[in-house]
């Protein structure tokens, strides 16, 4: 309703302001048996946070995450997970000239707009910053998932005009986290890198696009119409900051294609069972999961803080005044969207396995032995 | 959860499949004072209807709509609106040879996946006639709007690879109903139609897609973060039967704009109104509505019905076998998807004008003097 | 939100007024594989219509529901269960004298400080005629968790000052449906139908309870905090018209239990299980139910339409007047209450039931060998 | 869902276990322009916490909340406000002897059962130590509220046998504070008191019930059915912690009652305004609000923690064992749930007040002229 929490029986809720003391969510519906720990979070955000790079904003955050509850003896109790990260590096001067005016295409003029007040600090609720839970929460959907062979993958697929074109998972998992970019294709990612430079030279910025692919996912996910694996998904990606476009499968080429073109005949695999031949469909035939890989992409806008001179109306003064947005802001968004999109893809799909009835206790690593079945109640005969 | 449930405070709730008795939803939190009844919505399914032209199905539908509840002497009460259309023209003999076998990159195996049971007559509730739902209840969210000022237009700017560009709302009112195709541009119509009977004459089916825009809805709506605008649009279009793809402003296309090229300045209106130049956000700022047009776009690919040959597998037999989808199809989908576009356009901004208080009962026609503050127990005064 | 739908994943919403054209409501997430039939929810329905002895309301409705969807060949499809009701004999005209004027202590006019509207034809949505939609939706929750071993009774514990105490669940299953006043003790049940007799005799009528008890439910069910069984009891049960009081287990008297009387050891039954020596707790505790039968207590005010001479105000006129409720009416509400409340406490455990992934799909009469493993892709091997 | 989350619009989402690091909570939805300051939050956190009296048990928590965003110079901004609280003085040590073996009436089994899992530290998420969240939250709302002429209080109004009849709002509000019992009637008080400490001395506990009165709220709360006034009462007052009953108006003494001396008349106020004679009602009229005082009644069993000896089951060993919960514990738990009770009150009606649109944001004491209509874009008229 109000925007800050996303899932229905694995729920995140979220809380924080770019220059406010401190972000936190919390992750209500986790399975109990889950071993986890801050570590397990930590690798995530450190992909998420700012300064690992050269095209990245220099805002100095360890983003470190502390778990305040539902863990217990290094094992999740199936009680929601309270999670806190401080923000440290908050430098609210150079927002002074953005109280009384608008930055150009930010969230400044709406938020104002829908909550009558004005939280000019860093953008306030509006910052992606918020993302930073996300990706914990993500990374404990993830965690999740694992146990139940579920692996999620996203990369750069796009910066500007250009393109990384097929890219397998694979490529994903072992090129996307070696190069600042985070594309899958090595090659590809230094042109990306000499663009986003130049951009980023010339006082501006540039779009982009993410693709992600997850793999292992059981078929039967989705609940048709409304709550359908595309519209939860669609929901999930128009979150993401800068996000304007959300596709799966074929996605906007689907257009040009015949039908005879795009169907897939079904056939017997070797072990008899029956496989669509292709996966144009993305994993997701009338709103459910086929068990194919589900593929999609998410087109991000250039980042809209740049150092560029713009106009803007001053609310005080009543007068239109130049400015310059200096912060220290990001050239590109996908690169380190990319820990943001997965995130979001496992709280997607998480929340769906549950659903289902598809998350196999037995499956995670749980304390074996020791809360079982000797004494527990819920056998399978009611009692 | 289910997926038969859209919206938080205006929520429509639907049932009935392809070869059921009835279709049916019940609409619950529209407004009390709506003049309503049954020709106000029977017109948006006289455009979504089957057999309306050369180009659609000849499934035989009056799709006539009963009102059960919600209306008293011409005007909505404020409880739940109900209606039923009966289904008149089920022919579910042609379907037998997939009682045991999905239709290739149709709903059927995914359906049977989830559910564990097999509804073979016209694919069952996996039907895009299920859509007659939607445009039902959006005629009544439609209709809501209007009283405030909201307008809601779409047509088909893609077929194949014939494309109509730059259509202007106005373009889209004038010209979208009176050519088979619903674009806003006549010329290009031809164009389309001709491609469509080509793809038709083959046996075989096209896709395409369909943009809309909405006029008039204030500034201020949208939850961030995960109940933002595009999040609820994005699952309102992505739940519309074949669409794999979502974009609002310039969608896609952002990946290739520089910050300094998408961004736009703030000025005053002569009003004195601060207004952004331009509309390349499609109406939408940090996942808010900044007050501009709301334009978005929506990709549907071919139908998946088509009676070229194709291959599929028989869980009875164990074999591969060959088949056709004869029945009766569309060769393209987005003609009729057009008024379903715009019902979940409707309903999407119907229930964020109501959370954010944006609904003014007064500018409905009511039935002033009569249910009016007179005797009106909610004073402002909390008595 | 509206008010108008029930549960999570085992969902009813419904729609109807008391003197509209039909009551109706959709049954969304009932399992696949059940078998049903009008048959099968008529029964309840016929409990709890008018007209079924001296000491209910006259008004002639056969309540015959029909199912429009969610069934094929029998059985549930899983997808939603849309079933209406006609409404045969509305007699508003008794109703005229109400129409500006609202009677003493019913929902008139709250309903309209609510809806800024009036609806005054038998109460319109505010009527317990609403309380059909209840009964059709329970009794298909009732089958499900029939299949599951899960019982539920009800019956009439006191009438004014005329108790039934210690009436076991056996009691209830053989002797409550043989009286008119549905009461498990067939003595007291002679006492209270004398005492409504007088009452009614007098033109008014009077107060009672309803008790519950849920055999068979497995432990586990509830989700602490907000969630909790009792929650969402409290939430069912206080939704049922005229009710003004919500218990479980030892209910208000346990304010004077001490800690030592109240507490229940556990110990080992025969087959050394963990078992609670006693049931003072009502089956719940913590918000969980412990697997004992789930016992509770429902009261319900006496009918607020009564012959006898009440005073009003007449918003037209400006002036008060005095008035009778004239119409067809109860002079006691608990005994048509019974199918009543025990649909509440159905939908409220099969939702449990669902979300804790306790419905087993083997234990419904399905259809065996036709929708089977043989071709079901929800391996659990996730394939 | 999961039971950590309350309310629709205003959204509370907690955490926190008896033992673990810290409590908190997130609330989501709560307007813009709130003066707070943790001052606003702690005077009712002090009234739950341990160690206020000799009857409340003596674990050393200072109880002292930390709002970590959501408030910007003083006033709150419209996004989340995120609270901590930390837990200082958890002495696991003493339930060492639960770490096998469930405590008597304790939620020890059925948490277990739930989640296969065992959190015995003080009970884990089961304690009672949780509604310190609801306490931060609750004081919010009534901050809220209290800006729209809301007020609500609650008192002790049953101790085991020893009741206080009686009491007005104004009598709960001038004494209920002054005594550690939390009564509304010093007299009545003194007896409690003893009461209680007879009991403590007999290493027991007592149960006891609270009264409440919420004064000043609208006219039209209330969604009817299922989220109607006293559903969504019965749900937050269910979820108190040791509630076994919920009652409004004459609550259970409904049964006793004939309709002509329960039903209320209508007549005009001095000023004209339709009034009932009377409040049997307890300000709820078929489930919405008539804007008279709403009043209801909980009833909590006694604490089941108590030295007195006790028989459990031994899950490892698969031995019966007598064991003695010896801990810090309260005799009594209505003196320290009377906050709890006001915060679920005021929960349940700021978030029926949103829903109803009767928040006036010009009530609260806002920043006027800053952030005002001179640079607001949501003016009456769309733009």
């Amino acid at each position: 309703m109000n925007g800050n929490t996303f899932g229905r029986l694995f729920q995140v809720t979220t809380f924080g302001e770019s220059h406010g003391e401190a972000m936190g969510c919390t992750v209500s519906g986790c399975p109990a048996g889950l071993e986890l720990s801050e570590e397990d979070i930590q690798g995530d955000l450190d992909r998420r946070k700012p300064g690992q790079s050269m095209i990245t904003t220099s805002r100095g955050e360890p983003d470190a995450v502390s778990i305040k509850s539902g863990v217990q003896d290094g094992y999740t109790t199936g009680t929601p997970i309270g999670m806190v990260i401080q923000n440290k590096d908050a430098q609210s001067g150079k927002y002074e000239p953005f109280i009384t005016a608008p930055r150009p295409s930010h969230g400044d003029f709406t938020y104002s707009a829908k909550f009558g007040t004005r939280n000019w600090g860093g953008g306030g609720r509006s910052s992606a910053r918020e993302t930073v839970n996300w990706v914990a929460a993500g990374a404990i959907a993830k965690k999740v998932l694992s146990s139940q062979g579920v692996e999620i993958k996203a990369h750069v697929n796009r910066i500007g005009d250009v393109e990384a074109e097929g890219v397998s998972f694979e490529g994903m998992v072992e090129h996307s986290e070696e190069n600042a970019v985070r594309c899958g294709d090595p090659e590809v990612a230094r042109e990306m890198q000499e663009l986003i430079e130049r951009y980023q030279e010339e006082g501006d910025s540039i779009g982009g696009s993410i693709e992600f692919e997850i793999r292992g996912a059981p078929r039967g996910l989705g609940a048709p119409r409304f709550d359908s694996l595309p519209a939860r998904l669609g929901q999930a990606m128009m979150s993401v900051p800068a996000t304007t476009a959300f596709e799966f499968g074929l996605g906007k080429e689907a257009s040009e294609y015949a039908g005879s073109e795009r169907n897939e005949d079904w056939e017997f695999s070797e072990e008899g069972d029956p496989v669509p031949v292709g996966n144009d469909h993305g994993g997701i035939q009338g709103g459910i999961s086929t068990g194919e890989p589900i593929t999609g992409e998410v087109t991000l806008h250039a980042p809209t803080s740049i150092p560029k001179e713009q106009t803007t109306v001053d609310w005080e003064t009543g007068e239109e005044k130049t400015v310059q947005v200096i912060g220290r802001h990001d050239p590109v968004l996908p690169p380190r969207g990319v820990p943001v999109v997965e995130a979001m893809c496992a709280l997607t799909v998480v929340d769906f396995m549950l659903l289902a009835g598809r998350i196999n206790p037995d499956r995670m690593d749980g304390r074996p032995g020791e809360y079982d079945t000797d004494y527990h109640p819920s056998s399978p005969d009611n009692r």
